[in-house]
C-alpha cells in the first residue's frame, strides 16, 4: 500500500482539526506523485487545505501531476472555501502564517484571481499572503495573453473574443504553454503591423516584470523609468500572475508623498483624508511623536540647568538661547527634508553618503558664517542704539557669531546624515522627521553655545 | 480699391519695423475677407507676422477664408520663421506680449506642433505663449484622429497607416471636419467591436478635455479622477490641439510633491537633483529662507530682553524656555504639514477653514493638556530627586503646565490657519513652511510663557 493510502485517515483528521503546521510537517518530504495521489483521493473540501500548506516547490510539481479535472476542482475550491481556509489560517500566529503560506504555483494564482470578484480579491490577499504595501495587492488578473505562434490577425480576433474584462488592452502578454511570460507587446505593435505578421516576429523578448512580494515603491520606480501604462507581475518561475496598471500607481505615488510629508512634519502618517479621519485617531497619530519629542526636549532643561550658574552671572547669555538653537534647528530641518526627498525619488542612495557629507559640511559652514555674521552685526547695531549689552558687548557678539557657526554646521550635518543612518539601519528615512532633528540640535546647541561662552567670556562676564 | 490694397505698403513697413502693437491696432477692426486678401498678397515672410498679431476671433475666421495653398504656406512659415517672430516678440514687454499673443486658431496650432521637432516644440511654446507650468507645455501633437462616419475596420486601417508617430494608440480621438473633438474612444472599444461597426455607434459623446492654458495641476487632478492613460487638449472652439499622456503627469506629480517638501523644509524648491545641482545654487536656495527666519528669530532675543529683569530674579525660568517654545514649534509644524498636504491633494479647501479651525482647536487643547501634564509631572519628579527648583516648585510646575497648554494651542492654530490664509491671499500654501511657523511660535511663545509666569509667580519668585 502506498504512503498516501496508509496515512489518509490521519491526514483527514489533521485537516478537520486545523492542524496545518503539523500537516505541512508530515507532507513536506513526500514525493509529488504521492501527494498527487493523496489529493485525488481526498474530498474536495479537504484537498484545498492540504494543497495550500504544501511548500512551493512541492505544490508546483504536484499540481502538474494532477488530472485536469482535479486541477480545476482544486482551483474552484481554493476560491470558494476561502472562509474555511481563512478560519484555519487565522488560528495561526502571524509569523507561522507567513512561513506556512508560501507562494502558490503561478497558474493556480492566476486562475484563482480570475475566479474571484474584485471584492473577494481583497480578501484573497490573505489567502495569497502578499504583504500589505506589496505589489501583489495592486495586481489585477484581467489581462490578455497571446501565443508567439499566432498571427496578428489571430491575436486581434482573440482580443475581440476574450478581451472584454481585461483591465487594459494597451499591452498584451505573450506566454508559453506553461503560462510563462516571454514578452510584452504594446497594442500599437499589433495595430501597426500587417495582419499576417507572426507575433513571434514582433517580439524582442525584453520585458520588465514585477514580483508580487516586492514593495509598491518598486512598481513606482519601474513605471517612472519605463514610461509604461501597465507592467506584468510574475512569480519565481516567470509565470504570469497579473498586471499592475498605471492608475493604481498614481495613487501609490500620492500616498507615499503624503506619508513622507506627514512624517517630515512629525506625525505618524495619516491613512484617511484629513477632514474625515476620526478625531481621536488624528490626535493619536500626532500625540505619539509629540510626546517623544517633548521628552527629548526635556533634555534642554537639563542642559540649561547645567549652565544655571553661568546664566545667573550673565543673564544676557540666556537672551540668545532661542535664537541660537532655532537656527540650528532650521538648518537641520532644511538639510533633512532635502535629503529625505532626494532619497525617496532615488537621487541619493546610501553609497552617496560621503558626497552628501562633503556638500553639507561646506553648505553648513557657509550658512553658519552667514548667520553668525548677521547675528554678531545685530548685537553691535543694537548696542549702539539701545546700550543693552554692557562694556563686554564685542565679546558677546563674538560668542554669538562663533556659536552660530558651530550650531548651524552641526545642525546641517546631523540633519543630512540622520536619514542616511536610518536607512542604513533599515528604518524609514522620512522618520528622521525635521522636528526630531530640531530637537536633537536644540539640546546639543545649548552645549555648544555655553561651551563657546565659557571659553571666550571667562574672566570678563563669567 | 479695397482697404487691404490701399494700406499694403504701410503694413509692410510696420512689419519691417516690428511695430506689432500698432499693426494689431490697425488690423483689429478689419473684415476677415479684407485680412485674407491682404495675407494672400503679402510676401511669405510678412504674412506670418501679420497673422500672428491678429486677435483670435479674427485670425480664426480669416484662416477659414484663405486658399488651402496659403493656409499651408502660412503654417510652414509660422514654423520656420520662429526666429523672426521671436525677435519681434521679444522686443515687447511681457505684459504686452501676453495680451498680444492670443491663441492661434486650433487647426493652425495642431499643424504647427506637428511640423516642429520635439526640440523646436519647446521653443515654440514662446510662439504659442503657453505659460510655464501650463498644460500646453506638456502636450504632444502625436495622436490619432478618426471620423465618426468611418467603420472600425477603416479606423484600424487608418491607424495602421498613420499611427506610427503617435505617442499613444491607447486612445483615439473622433473629430469633425473642422478638427473639433466630438469624442474619445479607448482602443479597447475598437478592438472589441465587430469590424463593420460604425465609429459613430461606439460614441457616447462624453469626454474629458483639458485646456492648454490651465495649470498642470488640473491635468494631475483629471488623471487621478478619470483613470485615463491620455487626455485630449482642446482650445475654446473644442478644436483638438494635442494630448497629454500619463507618463508626463507622473513626473508632474513627483515634481510637485518635491517642491512642497522642499518648501515645508524651509528651502526654495530645488529644480535639479540634489547631487548634481551646482553647489552655490543649492546654498542660495537655502540661504534666502534661513536668513529671513533668522531675522524673525532675532525677535526672540528682543522678547527675552523684555523679560530680562524677571530672568535675573528667577533664573530657573530661563531653563524652560527652549522646552516651551520648541513644543509650540513642533505642534505648529505638525499642523502645517498636515494641512498643506491635505490642500495639495484637494482634501481641504478654503471653504473648510472653520471645520479645520474647530478640529485644530480641539486637537491643540488636548495635545497641550497632555504635554502640560507631562511637563508639570517632570518638574515634580525632578524636584523630589534632585531638589533643583526650590520651595516654590509647585507654582513653577503650574506655570510650565499652563504655558504649555497655551503655547501648544496657539502653535496648532497658527500652524493650521497660516496655509489657508496664504492660499486666501493667493500665495502658495506650502510656503507657510514649518520653520516659518516654528519661528512665529517661538517669538510669541516667549511672550505667553513669561506672561503666565508674571501672573502666577509675582509675589513669590518674581
Amino acid at each position: 500500500m502506498m504512503l498516501d493510502q496508509l496515512l489518509r485517515p490521519e491526514i483527514q483528521e489533521l485537516v478537520q482539526q486545523g492542524q496545518v503546521t503539523l500537516l505541512r510537517e508530515v507532507l513536506k518530504d513526500w514525493d509529488p506523485a504521492e501527494v498527487a495521489a493523496l489529493l485525488e483521493a481526498l474530498e474536495p473540501e479537504e484537498d484545498a487545505v492540504v494543497f495550500r500548506v504544501l511548500p512551493h516547490e512541492l505544490a508546483t510539481r504536484t499540481f502538474e501531476l494532477l488530472s485536469s479535472d482535479k486541477q480545476q476542482d482544486l482551483i474552484d475550491h481554493l476560491a470558494k472555501d476561502q472562509a474555511l481556509l481563512a478560519s484555519l489560517l487565522n488560528n495561526l500566529s502571524p509569523d507561522d502564517r507567513t512561513e506556512l503560506l508560501e507562494e502558490l504555483p503561478g497558474p493556480v494564482v492566476q486562475q484563482l484571481l480570475r475566479l474571484l470578484s474584485p471584492e473577494e480579491r481583497k480578501v484573497a490577499t490573505t489567502l495569497l499572503a502578499y504583504p500589505p504595501e506589496s505589489i501583489g495587492r495592486l495586481m489585477t488578473p484581467d489581462f490578455v495573453q497571446v501565443r508567439a505562434e499566432w498571427t496578428v490577425a489571430q491575436a486581434l480576433d482573440h482580443i475581440r473574443a476574450t478581451g472584454k474584462d481585461s483591465e487594459t488592452l494597451n499591452v498584451v502578454y505573450v506566454v508559453d504553454d506553461k503560462l510563462r511570460l516571454i514578452d510584452d507587446l504594446r497594442i500599437r505593435q499589433l495595430l501597426l503591423s500587417p495582419l499576417e505578421t507572426r507575433i513571434a516576429d514582433l517580439m524582442d523578448e525584453r520585458f520588465i516584470a514585477l514580483r508580487p512580494r516586492d514593495d509598491q515603491e518598486k512598481a513606482v520606480e519601474a513605471f517612472r523609468l519605463y514610461d509604461r501604462v501597465a507592467l506584468p507581475v510574475v512569480d519565481r518561475e516567470d509565470t504570469m500572475l497579473g498586471i499592475v496598471t498605471v492608475d493604481d500607481v498614481l495613487d501609490v505615488i500620492e500616498e507615499e508623498a503624503t506619508e513622507d510629508i506627514h512624517k517630515i512634519g512629525g506625525s505618524a502618517a495619516l491613512d484617511e483624508p484629513y477632514l474625515t479621519a476620526p478625531f481621536f485617531s488624528l490626535v493619536k497619530n500626532r500625540a505619539g511623536w509629540l510626546v517623544l519629542l517633548f521628552v527629548g526636549e526635556m533634555l534642554t532643561a537639563s542642559a540649561m540647568a547645567h549652565f544655571e550658574a553661568e546664566i545667573a552671572r550673565a543673564v544676557v547669555l540666556a537672551l540668545f538661547v532661542p535664537l541660537i538653537i532655532s537656527s540650528g534647528g532650521n538648518c537641520g530641518s532644511q538639510a533633512t527634508t532635502l535629503i529625505i526627498r532626494a532619497m525617496a525619488i532615488g537621487e541619493v542612495g546610501l553609497k552617496d553618503w560621503w558626497k552628501v557629507m562633503q556638500r553639507e559640511a561646506m553648505s553648513g559652514l557657509l550658512l553658519g558664517v552667514l548667520l553668525g555674521a548677521i547675528g554678531a552685526l545685530r548685537i553691535g547695531v543694537w548696542e549702539q542704539i539701545f546700550h543693552l549689552y554692557g562694556p563686554h558687548w564685542p565679546m558677546i557678539a563674538l560668542t554669538i557669531g562663533i556659536s552660530l557657526v558651530g550650531v548651524v554646521l552641526w545642525g546641517t550635518l546631523a540633519g543630512s546624515m540622520l536619514p542616511l543612518a536610518l536607512k542604513k539601519l533599515g528604518a524609514d528615512p522620512a522618520t528622521a522627521s525635521a522636528p526630531f532633528v530640531a530637537t536633537l540640535v536644540d539640546v546639543t546647541g545649548i552645549g555648544i553655545y555655553f561651551s563657546v561662552a565659557a571659553l571666550l567670556l571667562t574672566g570678563t562676564l563669567l
